[in-house]
């Protein structure tokens, strides 16, 4: 499984953080979780056909988790597309895409399956396949709020082929059967148990998709044992108390509830506006579940990297042209006057690095000329630092500079 | 005024261009035609506050033209706009707003007030200013369409100091009289002819907003020595029939539109997602009507330049990775590894253009050797290169590679 986050905002979107929506890719289908504004453009952008969307799952009907289903409907519709669509949310949705489509006077050609939860249920299988269901649980958010858990079957053991050929076992359904767990009779009537012969069942992969709550039991339950854990962490531990008020986690919250189900990764996301550098929540998680990893947008997250590299990648990317630290950080991304200089810093730099005065073979008048203190080059300094480096922590604006209000 | 296309793309977006919107900056007030996905965002990466949008024009209830006004008033929402906001449109876009936000649970609390027009109305005021006024027109789609006019109105001519003096005039009054054009009868009875003293009135600019229309009349009636005429041109030529098939213009229809209208400037956008080079359409539209400009999104087209400059600019820059020319051509996005390569060859340039041989000073082993022919270059090739170099035309795909379907 590949898990994309599309949009790792929260409620208003950043110059660079999108609205809501995770997609998940499993063998060719892809589901989306959530599906903030403009959903099917990123889609696009990360590289996923939306064709190949099967199923919607929202978590709740707060207009930045849902305002980009009519687009991307429109969008399927002009694409002719006639596999039906399932769509999971609370109670309400169909009947306002309904109302959206008769304004605009769009009859939709291809099925929509909804599946509705009402507000007061607590545990519900709201979709399942041979190969995979997906289960729902009640989140504690200021409305109804679900939680969702993708989870793969236990595929079975492989079946040991020379064993199996000792024991007299040679017709394929015979190894059907072991292969389901069933015992065989041979025509000699000596029972080959499927047990002996086939190893034991590989465990399913799962993806667990938490957003839009305070910290709560229910968001563990969906958790445990979960390959990924996709968990809001809107705020940090400081505004714990407008985390609350708003129905919303800490990146701290995220943690515990992955520390406690036991999760094998912790990916954070639907970060609040104020937070320039997301680092700042990063490290709070980290401080209490080593194993998180910040949501990107557009970075695919693989369950099985050797199998999966290279399936998805983006076609675009985003640069924030304010962001200077950005910009300096991203090495293919200089403008053309500065490249001559980074190119003869590079001739420097085979020098042994503690040479500070050095002594040019080739011409006399440099004789022992001053090299520049190190600090001095704050370009090549650049380029070897990360966001990470400890001791220099990064500066978090309280609020974004281009907007006048107390968002969150 | 300021114009800023936020989104050129048609119906459905593609990884670069999103949907259809533009914003026009007067005086720090901002005014919306049309609210494509997404246009909040937009509105931010273009540099423009939302807190400034004072009205949203919406041309028709077609998906791709409205679907972001929910996420753009749940942000004003967040924002604590406390502004009326004015939205003129078609009848039914009030309704659908509505229900919309009560599936969501929210209640605006800023005032919205609605102009809505219905099927079958001529010509209408539909926003009136002292500096200002708006008008609309129907035009000819496969539903009711509306097209735009904001016009300046005219600006009172300069008093002329000098001549006011001399015929006797002191009083800052007087001067205001005769600048609103009334004539100022001084205390020994002397009429002052404010036609004498006040120059010729200074003409009002506009900005006329045609899109999603086949060619028609009542753009024509719009645009009429409009200053800046932004018109669909959602096909080329060779699509005209099914440009008339789904009620829209060609590049050619736009720039005939422009031309007997006499406009000042031709700006065409509205493109359909199979044209990946849109150059080919300004090629079209050039070769009817010379002052045509391409709309590109984020970039700001000034009327005014000279006072207008740095007002606006992008905050964001959407890089295509798999465009291979357009980073070619992008002198500051160049891979680490090409950079070497780059510099070596600049110095080569230091030679002569048209030495194909040449000897070295310094190195008698390397006499004679052969340089290799230009076109073995395609790097420093590309760098000379611009979209619209003459006698090589870049190639349309007249489909997208991402999705498999026909679409407009």
């Amino acid at each position: 499984m590949i898990v994309i986050p599309l949009g790792v905002s929260s409620a208003t979107p950043t110059a660079v953080r999108h609205l809501p929506s995770v997609a998940l890719w499993r063998e060719g289908s892809v589901f989306l979780f959530d599906c903030g504004e403009n959903a099917q453009m990123r889609l696009l952008q990360a590289g996923i056909k939306r064709s190949k969307v099967d199923t919607i799952f929202i978590s709740h009907l707060d207009g930045d988790h849902i305002f980009g289903l009519f687009g991307l409907l429109s969008t399927l519709q002009l694409q002719r597309r006639d596999k039906t669509l399932h769509i999971v949310g609370p109670q309400g949705l169909k009947k306002m895409v309904d109302t959206v489509f008769k304004t605009t006077e769009v009859e939709l050609e291809f099925d929509i399956k909804y599946k509705e939860l009402k507000d007061g249920f607590e545990h519900e299988v709201v979709l399942e396949d041979e190969e995979y269901y997906v289960e729902a649980r009640p989140l504690k958010h200021t409305k109804l709020c679900i939680g969702y858990r993708f989870q793969e079957k236990d595929k079975p053991g492989k079946v040991d082929a020379e064993k199996a050929e000792t024991a007299g076992i040679s017709e394929d359904a015979q190894f059907k059967a072991l292969k389901n767990g069933e015992d065989v009779t041979l025509e000699d009537g000596t029972v080959v148990h499927s047990a002996d012969i086939v190893g034991d069942p590989r465990p399913g992969q799962s993806f667990v998709y938490v957003t839009d709550t305070e910290f709560c039991e229910n968001a563990i339950r969906l958790a445990e044992n979960a390959t990924i854990l996709y968990h809001e962490a809107t705020f940090g531990e400081p505004l714990k108390e407008k985390a609350e008020d708003t129905g919303h986690s800490s990146a701290q919250d995220a943690a515990i509830v992955a520390k406690t189900a036991k999760v094998e990764r912790l990916v954070i996301g639907h970060f609040s506006a104020r937070y320039s550098n997301q680092f700042l929540l990063l490290k709070e998680a980290r401080g209490v579940f080593e194993k998180t990893w910040l949501a990107y947008e557009l970075r695919p997250i693989f369950t099985n990297p050797a199998q999966e590299k290279d399936i998805i990648s983006p076609r675009v990317e985003i640069i924030d042209l304010k962001d200077k630290r950005a910009q300096k950080s991203r090495k293919t991304f200089k403008p053309e006057a500065k490249r001559k200089g980074s190119f003869k810093k590079r001739r420097f730099k085979r020098k042994p690095a503690n040479a500070r005065y050095y002594k040019s073979d080739s011409d006399q008048s440099r004789r022992g000329r001053y090299k520049k203190p190190y600090k001095q080059r704050p370009e090549e300094d650049q380029s070897k630092s990360s966001p990470h480096r400890p001791g220099k922590p990064l500066p978090i604006t309280p609020r974004t500079p281009f907007d006048d209000f107390d968002r969150f």
